[in-house]
């Protein structure tokens, strides 16, 4: 860890297609969007209706971080409450409702949420209109918990190191039945689904719903914080390049140049169809992976490179991190991830091969048929309104020596090079063919596996937050 | 079996409240409902205009049987094709297809469909409306099958004896993953599940859809063939009897008194809201069940003679067979046992505790939630049409020698008689207490556990289809 955050000084990513902080002016409205959430939320209902971008689900983007002169009387309130302590991954659902990527959702689901998002994908709001909503995003408590709680109707949460987190009010609990909840999420059972070890099988047997208050943004101070801009600051953002168009690109992998090919190839798509300014949001996911998948701090180094090199450009493309954690539930979980960039303003959702998918935990298959991601989500409810783009099959064309798209005509030109071949020659301090990826690029792979085989622990643990 | 063809032989169920032959004249038009399905869906959609029966789902209902004149050429049409030799199970959906109670499903699901099913429990049709479907309704194929078909775009299906059942048409091959399906489905994957040990687990990888054209009306010739009323029959029915709101009640198991007390107060309710006819449709499970639950035969029979006794009122009773497979799959299932009632004209369901639902199949606990069936009903996509009725806890009141709804105020006045209880006591030959059974039909029930006994086979076999 001390290594991972000398090097993290050492590169400091500066050269970023997007200021730290920025000040943006509209209708006379001037404001500061790393500071002011409520004011952000105020103006950026005029933003939508000037420029364009797509509602949020349910109209109106939530947040709920408590406005700072609230904040210490929240803090003495929550003195007052029942207390219960949150995982890390508890708290990067906070950090993901808080900033209202699960609009309209405003706080951990209570039973007819979770029993909706179990059966359905989908929740029905009060005017009748339906939105998205595919993974369960609860919060767990064990019998003593629950106990403590007795007739409380609010609780506070607090992280690891008892530093007070938020308020849940208007509390419900009710059961937590794991083997339905897996499920109904994951289409299996199977011991193995990294999110289910972590964060379910050992959980407590009650979840406990409610509204949340959220005392102060979460921070994860692991010097990547400012790159996780909220989906309000995505969109100020999004108005302040003046962008016709926003498509979101999902990601937990390094980037090549097969996937830059894709999102140039669709901005060109986009250009053809009459779009003046397509922006690309090329957001990858940053809370909790699976053990073998490379960290976000890395991959951020990687992607840092790529845009350095000129492979995407900076001046329509838009970084950030995506806080929630990975499910690896496929079909379920890529409406999840289209959901989430709805309510940061994009319009037009890339869709891969197999997308958020993985190995069956214990057969030798994949665990998802790799069309089903894309099919699920065209007919998803309440995803009616995003333009779902299928991942064109880029491979590395020996003949022209670069990344282009796969041409069935002349197959034996091309090289399909996998993710594990990627990480084996990564490994092996081997060099991929000229032109799969920016050399910079590569050579953050090389050292992320160089580290791991000093460090020999299998994975360099992430910075656990404050 | 001779058994109990004889028994069936002995007890002719002959005073239904229903006529085994009806003539229904409206509009100058008059035909012979159980000869001519063309006939009645042609009118069928002239009643509902006329007395504002519930819409089938999709706005017209399903009917797949070739008419009369065509039939010998359809005959001849699947001489030429591949034949695909189908369960007893698939003949029971084939019946529940071929006359509309999954309207508006026009065969066995194709990807589309089955994906949506899994992941949403409901369909998008192309005018953007969505139905309910919640159980996947669909043919498994093994590797030899689908060679045998090999290019050909439509497939006989032919039953256990190579008689042709059906022509499956514009087919579609596609993978089972079975895993997945009984997962999304039971939400859990535990082996003992009776229709996925039946159906499932050792069928074939694939799954075939595609329209179909059954050939003639499905008939099982076990002396209750007259009671499978379908549902265009059953809306000829309740129109015959001016009725203008029916109330379908789903069981499958004997009815006691406190059933019927519920069926008795639901009328009274419905004439309190303004309603001049409601007609309740009792309407038991006829397809697969499991081996503990009791046989069709045996249930028609005791439901007959609490007619008799006159504990529910045949003027506005129907008594018909649903033709549908058990799935057991509880608030996933209820929502199927409520969308075909739909097709067959109820426009009000009585939901009970923990409807569809059994013991876990390796757990000491029960598999649902026994509050979740209601719920999930309740918000169920496709459903909105319907009303919900929940079932009233009754239980047996001693103070009063009779099944009462259960009165929390004076809770030690009452006795909770379990179907675990009563299967003991009439496996016993034991009387439960006066009140809670109509005699006649306690003494049904006490005579089929006397042919358990005898065949000591732990279950009279249901007679198969010819």
């Amino acid at each position: 860890m001390a290594a991972m955050s000398s090097l993290q000084l050492k590169t400091p990513i500066q050269s970023t297609p997007f200021p730290k902080s920025y000040t943006l002016t509209f209708s006379n409205v001037s404001f500061q969007s790393t500071r002011n959430r409520s004011g952000i939320k105020y103006n950026n209902k005029r933003f939508q209706i000037g420029c364009g971008l797509i509602e949020p689900d349910g109209g109106k983007l939530v947040e709920l971080v408590v406005p700072g002169p609230h904040q210490d009387g929240k803090k003495r309130e929550a003195m007052e409450l029942p207390k219960i302590k949150v995982s890390r991954i508890d708290l990067e659902w906070v950090h993901v409702l808080s900033e209202g990527w699960a609009s309209p959702l405003t706080g951990f689901m209570r039973e007819s949420e979770f029993l909706q998002t179990l059966h359905f994908n989908s929740i029905r709001l009060e005017d009748g209109s339906v939105v998205n909503m595919s993974l369960p995003i609860v919060l767990d408590i064990d019998d003593a918990q629950k106990n403590r709680i007795g007739g409380s109707t609010a609780v506070a949460l607090v992280d690891a190191s008892d530093n007070l987190v938020a308020i849940l009010n208007n509390i419900e609990i009710y059961k937590h039945n794991k083997e339905e909840r897996i499920a109904r999420t994951w289409g299996t059972t199977a011991p193995g689904l990294p999110y289910a070890e972590e964060a379910i099988t050992g959980a407590g047997d009650w979840l406990i719903g409610g509204d949340l208050e959220v005392i102060q943004p979460i921070k994860y101070n692991d010097g990547l914080d400012q790159y996780r801009l909220s989906p309000s600051q995505l969109r100020a953002e999004f108005e302040k390049r003046n962008a016709d168009a926003v498509f979101a690109f999902q990601l937990r992998n390094p980037v090549h140049n097969g996937h830059a090919l894709l999102m140039t190839d669709t901005r060109r798509r986009l250009l053809e169809m009459g779009y003046k300014n397509p922006v690309l949001l090329l957001h990858p996911l940053g809370g909790f992976t699976k053990a073998d998948d490379v960290p976000l701090s890395w991959r951020m180094k990687q992607h840092q490179k790529v845009l350095e090199a000129g492979v995407l450009d900076p001046e329509n493309t838009v970084v950030s991190i995506f806080p929630s954690p990975m499910h690896y539930a496929g079909p379920t979980e890529v409406q999840w991830h289209a959901k989430a960039r709805i309510n940061a303003g994009a319009n037009f959702y890339i869709v891969g091969r197999d997308p958020a998918g993985m190995g069956h935990p214990v057969e030798k298959r994949d665990l998802y048929d790799a069309d089903h991601g894309k099919k699920v989500l065209s007919m998803a409810p309440g995803l009616e309104r995003l333009n779902i783009l299928p991942f064109k099959v880029a491979a590395y064309d020996k003949t022209q020596q670069k990344m282009e798209f796969f041409d069935p005509s002349r197959a034996q030109d091309f090289l399909f090079i996998s993710g594990t071949k990627m990480r084996t020659l990564a490994k092996n301090r081997e060099n991929p063919p000229d032109g799969f990826m920016c050399p910079g690029g590569w050579e953050v792979l090389v050292e992320y596996y160089d580290s791991l085989a000093a460090s020999d622990t299998g994975r360099v643990p992430e910075p656990v937050p404050a």
